[in-house]
């Protein structure tokens, strides 16, 4: 970990819509009351004119960086966040909310329905990206904040920043949507709904009713997680990770662990049900399967005169949203004349290269935050 | 389906070792009885020497080729095998086997453990490739075949070939491995292990003891046979087959099956139930994660003047055992100055090309058997 990090941070939470006044979503359905958990960092100016969204991937939450106590656990995104980083809260202030629909402090369908005093469960209403940014659209209006020097995120997190900046103009001057898709392929896809199935079908999630009994689809959501994590690294940092090493060489084979990969996964199943909820995980990657910003109709008509300023980034080994899906964004914003460009970023780390100290990725996303707008 | 193919066929079975004289695993352990299915199709020559033998792969059985009774319903490799075909049954005699540990009729981890007249289980001992072969050799003796023409198989079944080759210089002229490996990779690997995860943790698994109680891991192999199945095709071909269409357009947002590619996924998984077994899945997996034929000490004299043509055939589009393995395979044989080309076939089918129609395929590997031995 770099030294001259963000110190200790707090998760705050404010009530972004009430049972009264309700969130409505795209769909029509009314939700409330919506709270939202934010952290910032950094300071805001004077003219409040330099934050800087940033948007987390399906599993991630407010806590992007600094820590929380322990300065050894420190944010998702601490190596990019902080005082002379790429996204440099000595210039910018940094605002990192969990989204609609999360289980890390953000209502979602594991928070208490006060129609029925329990908690939602499948009752909680499908949502879209659109959605997302509909709360944190509201959260920013709390925090008295008009327009964002930038929004970025990596996959869905990008999604959402791409969204908001094509449905609002004047939101943003930039934009950066790193490792994202503009719409997921068949296998995309694919691997979300073996996912959602390996939760559903656990007979512990008990139709989504899991909560109260006082046990969760434990199973079908470390299974789900442990696949959807292949997923995100590569075959070569697979490779270069664990090769075929044996936690005990000369061991007897067997049909358990025994391989450092799959004592690996194991650990990242099991990890994972401690900090993630499984409608959330549910609901999440949902909204990225029906993500497809650029088929709506008028779309050519929305996009006309957009003045934001985009910057996609691809990975050289992401195969989740691999460099096509980047390209796809770009060619469909600049074939209605907005500025937008494309980096493809060489990295062995896959998907998850969005996380890591990737230099040519972090000097990319500091120049397109820091230089003057075109 | 093409005309002319074989006609009805039936699967024989043959006691290959008995309690007395049981099988000897790798491991030492004795096995016995060991019962084998297999199918034959063709004649064999009247100087026993136009014997093709076909290895199935990790879920295939003996039915390779011809019918059952419903000609609309035809073997696993009833493109290839057949009268004009590229596994020529004019020309071959062709001998199709279910394999050790298997569910489709040879003895595997279902079958009753005569020692305790329950089925085996999780007592089922590990079983190597080269297992695989101490069993099909008996098998041949029992047809009193002395050499083979040829041996070949995809996936698992090119890698108890290419074993099978490696043990014995003598015992076929040659040896076709397709999309096969040689080393799985630590990827390859994490997929299997959150396969038999899946499985494993099913609550129905009970411990392996799940046919006693008429209760299957139904849920844990439906989800390993779908995220395994996703490995099988390619980013194109779930592209082509499927895009992003829906099975009824317009409908609301959901969480349940919806896309086509999702429907279909769900059947993979439905009807894999009916036709195959948990416990033999967990073992024929890992027989391959522990796979390295080449790793053997004195591999160096072992494989000296082996006399085998060798012929690897890898698909462009295969991203479970991609073309690197198929070069490994043929590297390492040429280094020891043995006979090995490699094909690597432009398909954009994935791993499940070696199933299908791919004219260069089907080509590569007819001349490969008819051509004059060199």
């Amino acid at each position: 970990m770099e030294a001259g990090g963000l110190g200790e941070v707090k998760t705050e939470s404010v009530v972004c819509f009430t049972e009264e006044e309700p969130l409505v979503l795209e769909s029509g359905a009314a939700l409330g009351p919506v709270e939202v958990a934010y952290e910032t960092y950094g300071e805001l100016s004077e003219d409040r004119d330099n934050a800087v969204f940033v948007c987390h991937a399906l599993t991630g939450d407010a806590h992007a960086a600094g820590h929380h106590g322990d300065s050894e656990r420190r944010g998702w995104w601490d190596r990019l966040i902080g005082p002379g980083k790429p996204i440099d809260t000595d210039q910018f202030f940094v605002i990192s909310p969990n989204l609609l629909g999360g289980c890390q402090g953000t209502t979602g369908p594991s928070s208490i329905n006060p129609a029925t005093g329990q908690r939602y469960g499948l009752e909680f209403p499908m949502f879209s990206v659109r959605d997302l940014n509909t709360v944190h659209r509201r959260l920013l209006e709390k925090l008295e904040i008009e327009q964002l020097h930038a929004a970025l995120g990596g996959s869905l997190g990008g999604m959402q920043a791409l969204q908001w900046a094509i449905d609002f103009p004047l939101a943003m001057e930039r934009c950066a949507v790193i490792c994202a898709s503009a719409e997921l392929s068949a296998m995309n896809i694919a691997f979300s709904t073996v996912a959602r199935e390996a939760i559903m079908r656990d007979p512990d999630f008990q139709g989504g009713r899991y909560h109260e009994s006082g046990r969760g689809p434990n199973i079908g959501l470390a299974v789900a997680r442990m696949m959807a994590h292949i997923t995100y690294l590569s075959e070569e940092s697979f490779a270069h990770k664990f090769g075929r090493a044996r936690r005990i060489e000369g061991t007897e084979p067997g049909l358990g662990p025994d391989f450092e990969v799959e004592h690996y996964l194991h650990h990242q199943g099991a990890s994972f049900l401690s900090r993630f909820d499984a409608l959330t995980y549910l609901y999440l990657t949902r909204t990225m399967d029906y993500f497809t910003p650029f088929d709506e109709d008028e779309i050519d008509k929305k996009l006309r005169g957009n003045p934001t300023e985009f910057l996609a980034i691809s990975f050289s080994s992401d195969w989740r949203f691999a460099s096509p899906h980047s390209e796809r964004i770009v060619s469909e914003l600049k074939a209605r004349q907005l500025n937008a460009s494309h980096t493809d970023v060489e990295s062995p780390w896959g998907h998850d290269s969005f996380l890591l100290d990737v230099p040519e990725y972090h000097e990319a996303l500091a120049q397109f935050l820091q230089r003057e707008a075109s």
